[in-house]
């Protein structure tokens, strides 16, 4: 075939970006991640499920299971709604597990949670939209709400959930339109909303006309403590319930679900056709297969725990090797424990001298929609790293600190 | 866990929605598709590849394969961008089948090629942004492109492609943001653009700032005919093109890709990831071994020799029974056909005749963004109906004709 010359000129590339585009945020932690994936470098950058425990031989199964005997229809364009068998089984999950009735007519599944992140942007969020979200917050969704262009209003997180004080006060001052925030084991902060923090927040924000997405991700790693009542049964309304099995079972399947009510789950569907017509209906038959087929409670326990010894020896390192004066939260569950420095030091500066000894974590600023303001925070990941690797390197943080 | 009693009042559930969930079309083939699904009636309304040809089998194995073989990589999370040995393939792809050198950097896997629309909707289009369009026009991209609230500008159709006298006036008239068009087999209309047209077209927007999105589903499924040259070599600075494995592999993996040059490509991996992270990287990796293992141009032979018979026993079916003032396309490829009633017919009206008489197929009306002018017109799928189902089926269209 021929090439013809490309003679094009006279237009500039840039002209072409919708006005979005301006708002988004570089990926400061892919850049992080890029520096960080040597085989020598100890990481408690990444955000990843620890593969060992990935149920490989039971998936294979189930997938020659599905493509023997669902056949064709596994391979063939399917509704946007998701496979009704898959969410049977999540509402009798949630009956069986959490006491909560969801009708699977409520649930849509998703590409990931992140593309519910992205659907909740979408048909919810007008530009100049104030939506508050948690500080230090999810990147995520600060990455996927971004784009639809909000302003958002964070409010600071203390150990049992949102300071509410600082939430009266933005509740007070204009109209937020949402809110999202993540209950249980909070990303990056390792926190947990305690019971009567949630019964104030769904108190304060009751029948007024504030939309709340409730994220879930890491709810059923639980390593201590006892479950708190979520907010969509609290406020079954007005809430967006997100959930996934990314961390339960694996996340190279990009399978999570949305839980809303009727009008909601109307105009979510709409935006899910026009953002992929479907979620591949392959692995949603393979991971219900897998589900029904397997003691997913037993594996459940295996992981949490794994990631609570883990997260133990991320601790007990941290006592033995950090100076006092450092702070860090104590995670129930998750896959992640928050850092405080001492007033005026940089983790910034921190990472870079970690580097030169062969140890990474996120510093705190990306999750801070200001970004230069804080800086004397950092993200630690527990789920990757045996606990040799966590005393190591946490002892080689520690010999880095200022 | 407690059940609080939902006390929420005083919001309403439509304060929730954003500005752009106003414009969304309601989906008129959901709806006609859900009449048409009953067992006993022959369905010419589906855009479904035709299941018998799934390489079930091969796919069996690919799957055991990147299990034993990749292991836990095959269900972690994974990079925006793709797979990269499957954005190799296309790259040899291209350049083995089209004379094309498109670098694997330029490629991203998407999640079907749905995706790949939406994300061009939201790195491109600013509300009220003047997008032309063909007219019929294909559905999802009208659904995808309309969350992003832009203006359509419709150019009717010709056997050789877009009407070149209205293009010249509507290029003339404001100044449009982007294009979009399907220039092989296009759906719904089954034409394919002359190699004339794609010169004429070209010519008119090199250098000025509209984008280009050639949209190409169907190209590799050609029964009869030549390939003409494609508008990404003639036009690679502002040309988008999208892919998909849908047609040629299986749909139910939402398989698909975009190619742009950097600037453009940087920006739709940030649209990416925000969108859901990344593709299902397991099925990616099942895909790459599939097409790795097998020969997929045998394959691809095989479905194009199948619907190029359905095509003609639905042609000769149409010479048979309908009218000699009915007129229709004579497609090259793809999986429709169009048809044009006598002025002053409505398709509409026909359509529910038909299906008393349990036959179906989609009436014209919602590929014009203004449904209501053109009503005389319909689109027939032939790739899911055997050459006798498709006679019996027009035989009983033709008995209920005006």
């Amino acid at each position: 075939m021929q090439q013809p010359s490309t003679t094009e000129q006279g237009f500039q590339v840039e002209s072409f970006f919708a006005e979005r585009m301006k708002n988004t945020p570089r990926s400061f932690i892919r850049e992080i991640l890029k520096v960080a994936v040597s085989e020598e470098i100890i990481s408690f950058a990444g955000g990843l499920p620890n593969p060992e425990i990935f149920p490989m031989e039971a998936i294979r199964e189930a997938a020659v299971r599905v493509l023997g005997q669902r056949g064709r229809e596994a391979l063939q364009y399917s509704n946007s709604e998701g496979y009704l068998p898959l969410r049977r089984y999540i509402s009798h999950w949630y009956h069986e597990n959490a006491g909560m009735e969801v009708s699977p007519e409520d649930i849509l599944i998703t590409s990931g949670s992140q593309q519910g992140l992205d659907l909740i942007g979408k048909v919810v969020i007008n530009p100049g939209d104030r939506i508050i979200i948690e500080e230090p917050g999810y990147l995520g969704a600060i990455q996927a709400f971004s784009l639809y262009q909000p302003q958002f209003i964070p409010v600071p997180l203390k150990t049992t959930g949102m300071d509410l004080e600082v939430l009266d006060r933005e509740l007070n001052s204009g109209n937020p339109r949402m809110m999202y925030l993540i209950p249980d084991f909070q990303n990056p902060s390792g926190i947990s909303y305690s019971r009567e923090v949630r019964e104030q927040i769904a108190e304060r924000i009751r029948g007024k006309n504030i939309l709340l997405a409730e994220d879930t991700p890491y709810s059923d790693i639980r390593f201590s403590g006892e479950r708190a009542p979520g907010f969509y049964p609290m406020l079954p309304e007005q809430t967006i319930l997100l959930g996934t099995f990314s961390k339960t079972v694996v996340p190279g399947f990009r399978l999570g679900w949305i839980v809303a009510r009727k009008e909601l789950m109307d105009k979510l569907i709409i935006a899910k056709q026009a953002a992929d017509l479907h979620t591949n209906i392959f692995t949603q038959q393979l991971l219900y297969d897998y589900l029904i087929n397997n003691d997913i409670k037993s594996h459940i326990h295996l992981i949490s725990n794994l990631y609570g010894r883990q997260c133990h020896a991320m601790l007990e390192a941290l006592k033995t090797y950090f100076p006092k004066d450092v702070q860090y939260t104590v995670p129930k569950g998750g896959m992640f424990l928050w850092v405080t420095l001492p007033e005026g030091q940089s983790s910034l500066e921190l990472f870079n001298r970690a580097l030169e000894h062969k140890v990474a974590f996120v510093p705190g600023n990306p999750f801070y929609v200001d970004g230069s303001k804080h800086r004397s925070t950092l993200r630690l990941n527990f789920s990757c790293s045996d606990e040799a690797t966590i005393f190591e390197g946490v002892r080689r943080i520690a010999g880095v600190l200022g």
